[in-house]
């Protein structure tokens, strides 16, 4: 591509990060080559630095330096709730939002017979036997609204039926700021069929 | 953002590459935290070997692990022909597309009061210096098409004036497969006033 080999493979690494193609791959390699000091030295330390020095909590399975992970420790934060997500991404976006204070769990992806990914994998028995803890009251199942997403919450919810928790999940609906001409059917239905009377 | 400091710096870092924004930045860092030894890690090598080894040409400006660069040196490219491009991304561009077997002038950038570069950051007077050299019969001027870039190939001209050779600029004009109907006026104008006869 660029002809030469050190450029060439880190093109070829970048290009295979999500979003990146080989053109904005190509583009990034240059800005960096561009600005070794400020930016190219600096990325390859803190990647280094990452790997090395990340874990996986093996309470919920977030992403942190320490495991079990802050959020697991933080005596803050509700024990009575934990909230299960698909992947780290979404846990990160639920503390973005800051409308979430309680515990959760990551499943690291959704039940799929085709990549053979089953219960052991997602670790639902270790989210079952910490729904089983009597300070936990509620798991609120924020699996993606997609149908592996749903069936996987649905399989959740069933296996939580006996663990003596309140089992819940995202609402379906409009969103904020949405306008009904752009929405899906799909939605549009959820959104009627949950309606809220004044 | 993920609350862990060493995830945080490396999105951080990511996001300041040119076509990331934090969200492609987290999903890229995630990307690689959960392929540690298939990518993180090689990346991080491979970012360091980039930086350590990959110089400056000091004829055209390329970017190589040895300079002279492989073009400069490559005895089959034709010695009497010389493009000036902006950028190495550009001179990346021209040899993917395989039409041009002379050699290069990276100029680095445009000519810009604004950014306070001028002729020598361009390394213009290099360039009048080489196609003083009377194996190089031609400089084509392969500027973007922007005013910057016509702007800084017209001044490059009128400096070539008494180098004793030939200089061209690229053709304006529908690109390949191009729709008129969706064609901005400008280049429909350079197409017209530049139509070939039969």
């Amino acid at each position: 591509m660029a002809g030469d080999t050190h450029i060439d493979r880190l093109i070829g690494l970048f290009s295979r990060l999500p979003g990146l193609g080989p053109r904005s791959a190509r583009r990034a390699v240059l800005h960096l080559l561009k600005q070794r000091e400020s930016m190219m030295l600096p990325l390859a330390t803190a990647i280094q630095a990452a790997a090395e020095n990340v874990k996986t909590c093996e309470i919920c399975g977030n992403l942190d330096t320490v495991s079990p992970c802050a959020i697991c420790t933080d005596t803050r934060r509700d024990p009575a709730q934990i909230c299960v997500v698909e992947e780290v991404g979404d846990l990160w976006a639920m503390e973005r939002s800051r409308n979430f204070r309680g515990r959760y769990h990551v499943l690291g992806g959704v039940l799929s017979a085709l990549d053979g990914r089953g219960p052991e994998a997602l670790g639902i028995e270790k989210l079952v036997n910490r729904a089983r803890d009597e300070a936990v009251m509620e798991v609120i199942l924020a699996t993606n609204a997609t149908v592996e997403g749903q069936t996987t919450a649905h399989y959740i919810s069933e296996r939580l039926k006996d663990a003596g928790v309140k089992t819940s999940r995202l609402a379906h609906g409009i969103p904020l700021g949405g306008e009904l001409d752009y929405l899906d059917d799909g939605t549009l239905g959820a959104a009627l069929a949950s309606r809220q009377y004044y």
